[in-house]
């Protein structure tokens, strides 16, 4: 391919855009570490995949994996491959959308979920996406009204970590919690009102008293938006209310650190269990 | 004033750029929350403050901190205050640049200490400092080739905590290294490489065998250029070197999370000493 400006090249392009990616139900998925993760075994599938010649030689285990799958595999020249994104390298894939299923996910008994309510920022959800698969987390769900989470940014931002948990999408946050509870699952709001202190839970997890969460159970964290955290109403749907110590003089942490940090002291508090 | 295209403002959307800020000395603070703590009693030297009319009316305690420190206030129209920033919400400062010094900071006897080392991106950039405050660091130093902390993204980043502590930019990595040891501090590189796991780290502190760092003592972390790392001559400069647990198949965490549980860690162990 060597034509930047052909239609094929252009309909890659437009799954930037959120209506392209509903309408074709792929998405664009940049650069050789992220690509290398789609095409491994178990991976969605993959619909077509360009490289570069360059690229194509740095990265011969691509290469490899796409014809063991039968991945269709087209070379572009630069000036493709940089049509179709900017940012990726030379290695572009056009993937399907996966949509984990919030029943499939309960129904196998999660430890840890993480749960994103009203997130708009690309780059705060992805980080968060990426520090539940770090933390051990079983799956991710992103609920109504936040970013679409085949957002070449987001996906960017998770490192490969899309394809490495189930990630449900779309659900209202009230019913989320409802069916987290009903699987056995404590909810806990991390906000800054939060009556327990993260620290305080992790000195009593495995032995928490009645009335205080404990983190070596099965866990729901609930996460607000990235500017103004959870609303009132969000909040009172959950079971206790969470917030991360503030040592200094900070107000507060941005969104992908804070839920880091919830996420760890539950994985910590789960280790071995 | 009425004209976004004045010398004056011009001057004030310069600071947007480091040769500007490299002459002038001082820095671009933009929105009602960052300005709020810019022009609050002990905070850096304020040279001009600017907000649309509206701004004024809506955020009165930045009005009032203005007059009682004698900082000059302008108003100007929406037009103005836009070209100044377009992020600014109506709110602009002009303020002396503040650079901690590292004898200063290492003579008040610091227990916790954030070290970047060419760190380029300015939002991981300003996530650490942000982090490092709220863990209850003692300073953040920002070593040579690292990004301007005066960058408006850093500032952005930040969320004011760049007026909460002392930043200490440019010193050479080997140099910084060599006086946090000298003043008492085990020095700790971040790195996925790492010999000592963070939790097992933490089971410890306190009480650490010989040989293994003990989170509960004065600690300065190392963290590294958000997309390579540490450099192999960075990491050996380290008394040890410290991996983030990983229980999911995320390969690493991003810079700002990772270093957010390495200093959570050392603020949990240290709590009450």
């Amino acid at each position: 391919m060597t034509n930047p400006r052909a239609d094929r090249v252009k309909a890659v392009r437009a799954l930037t855009g959120r209506s392209a990616r509903r309408r074709s139900g792929t998405f664009l998925v940049e650069g050789p570490q992220a690509v290398r993760e789609a095409v491994a075994p178990g991976g969605p599938r993959v619909h077509d995949l360009y490289l570069t010649a360059d690229a194509a030689a740095r990265y011969p285990e691509i290469v490899a994996a796409a014809r063991e799958t039968g991945v269709r595999l087209r070379t572009g020249t630069v000036e493709v491959l940089d049509a179709m994104s900017p940012d990726a390298q030379g290695v572009v894939a056009v993937v399907d959308q996966t949509h984990g299923d919030l029943a499939d996910v309960l129904a196998a008994g999660p430890r840890l979920v993480a749960v994103l309510a009203h997130v708009r920022d690309p780059g705060n959800a992805g980080a968060v996406l990426r520090a539940a698969d770090a933390a051990g987390a079983d799956a991710v769900v992103v609920s109504a009204a936040s970013v679409d989470v085949h957002n070449p940014k987001v996906v960017r931002s998770t490192a490969g970590s899309l394809f490495h948990l189930p990630v449900v999408t779309g659900p209202e946050l009230a019913d989320v919690v409802t069916a987290l509870r009903a699987a056995g699952l404590a909810v806990l709001a991390a906000d800054g009102s939060g009556t327990h202190d993260l620290d305080d839970l992790l000195d009593v997890a495995g032995a928490a008293p009645a009335g205080v969460p404990d983190l070596a159970a099965p866990t729901a964290w609930v996460f607000g938006n990235e500017a103004w955290g959870l609303r009132d109403e969000d909040v009172t749907l959950a079971d206790a209310v969470v917030r991360v110590p503030l040592r200094g003089r900070a107000e507060s942490l941005n969104l992908a650190t804070a839920a880091t940090v919830c996420l760890y002291a539950s994985g910590r508090a789960q280790r071995g269990r």
